[in-house]
């Protein structure tokens, strides 16, 4: 939860005066994203999420962000939709923040997800994929395997304080994925943090995707590899091929997956847990006094990652033959 | 900024099929509230906000809270209105805690009140003071004089390492009050917290009053005592008479000050400056490790109570004879 920055009533209203948006009739701050503040903004003409960036998302980042979310909504993926201002511009700067008001979305995100959800997601996943097939800018991916290695450095021994022997599993991980990594899969513009808190859905329906800052290129069946490991697992730590089954069929009804991606989806899985154990770890070893944020759980990637070991192959996750 | 108590989609979808008011469209925490859970809620009916009490807020003042404000808008002050489940209920339970659904009101809190906005609050003031007149319910005030020699105790001697002398001034200021604190002035149901986050407008226009959750029964002219510490002061400290007075006339044109009322300003001004001082400090002092919200600065009524040490009459607040 957070509101970092705060915005004064005298600020809110020249910056919206900046838009064809009307009058404001309520702003509030809301009690969600890690990265960044965001409030809730109700205007005259409609409502709408007002996001200013904080120190951890780059500003030169910021055009792919936003142009990425034009792109897709343009193209029918359900996604929040940049507002430009009067001068055209979908970037602006309030409270010495950079700062863009998108449009709301509907929807709520589901904690349990069911294997209809994981159909959905896997769904709206490749139309991502292809809807950005044909978007210009690009954006490397600094949390791939190059990342990690830094990663797990800055997390130093503190890794075997979180649990004995964590520091050496992830060593050991992150030889086996530098050896085994694939070089050369389909590939292009993912989300890259698919989590159930960035899906939204209308009783069963998904209404759209939000939170795209950590979008960026690389291989397509990561992106599914990581919602793999978002969706399709227990809170009791088990992984629910059911669920698996589903997203992978429903990923392949949009876009049918290569057989290098399928042969390569159990390193991809592997890698994907490992990113999100390295990220928590790090964060978990860095709360600064004060936080807002509750760190999460980098354990919970441990625990997934066991699993992965001992994957034969994507069989395993619930992929089939078409 | 606060969300307390996290409710799932699966329990917001239980809670939310006992109202008639449709299905969830969207479902946000709120990062404000320093005593509760609020969540922004959207269904089908329209906009509310959902309120889980947390434990500072004893549950056998509810019913109070929740009919006050029922009451108030059933006459006209504008405010959130409880919402009534098919059961008839305005009290609920939501993840183990008492919980309410309210109307939304728009509206923007004001960070640097004009004083053409003081005479609104004047105004809002004296007609919540008249429309509860006749609420059936009462409840005492345990942070009037009797409550504040327990507070000054709890801060022992943490008040004077906020500021040396501190804790002095304090047993000073509350054994003149204990002397020359009035007994009998015109009283009923006062909001008793109503500081610029709980008064929002629309443009220049007052659109509502919100956060009902420290109401009591009190005298009328301390509640306008407590708005003229919030409302009339500069950022710089200065007390701003012109504020003053239009706060005073606003009150004035809806119920006139009694002769006694007038008379008791001053040490009712000062009973509410040390009143926040008070409850300032006790927070400051017992910031829990990992809290949420950043405490506010005691120091600031400190300073208030200084000028109204230094006040020789009601005139000095900006009162004029009609």
């Amino acid at each position: 939860m957070a509101v970092y920055t705060e915005v004064s009533d005298e600020e809110l209203r020249v910056f919206v005066a900046g838009y064809g948006i009307g009058e404001v009739l309520s702003f509030k701050g809301i009690a969600e994203g890690v990265e960044n503040s965001n409030y809730f903004l109700a205007t005259e003409a409609g409502t709408f999420i007002l996001t200013l960036y904080e120190k951890r998302v780059s500003e030169g980042d910021l055009p792919f962000f936003l142009g990425l979310m034009a792109h897709l909504s343009a193209r029918g993926v359900a996604c929040p939709l940049p507002v430009r201002d009067r001068a055209g511009r979908e970037l602006g700067r309030l409270a010495g923040r950079p700062a863009a008001l998108i449009t709301f979305l509907d929807g709520l995100a589901v904690r349990r997800p069911s294997a209809g959800h994981c159909r959905a997601v896997g769904g709206v996943l490749a139309r991502l994929h292809q809807a950005a097939s044909d978007f210009p800018l690009t954006r490397p991916n600094a949390l791939s395997l190059p990342g990690w290695a830094p990663l797990l450095a800055a997390a130093g021994p503190g890794a075997d304080q979180v649990a004995p022997g964590l520091g050496e599993r992830c060593r050991v991980e992150l030889a086996t994925l530098a050896r085994d990594w694939p070089s050369d899969l389909p590939a292009g513009v993912i989300h890259a943090d698919l989590f159930t808190d960035n899906v939204f859905f209308i009783g069963p329906a998904l209404s759209g995707v939000i939170d795209f800052y950590f979008a960026c290129n690389d291989f397509f069946a990561y992106d599914l590899a990581i919602c793999l490991n978002a969706w399709c697992f227990e809170h009791d730590g088990s992984f629910n091929v059911t669920k698996g089954r589903a997203m992978i069929a429903g990923y392949e009804a949009e876009r049918a997956l290569a057989p290098q991606e399928i042969e390569a989806l159990p390193i991809l899985a592997r890698g994907a847990a490992l990113r999100f154990l390295l990220t928590r770890l790090v964060d978990w070893l860095n709360v600064p006094p004060g936080a807002l944020v509750k760190p999460k759980d980098p354990l919970e990637y441990d625990r997934k990652l066991g699993f992965h070991r001992r994957v034969a192959s994507a069989a395993d996750y619930g992929w089939e033959p078409r």
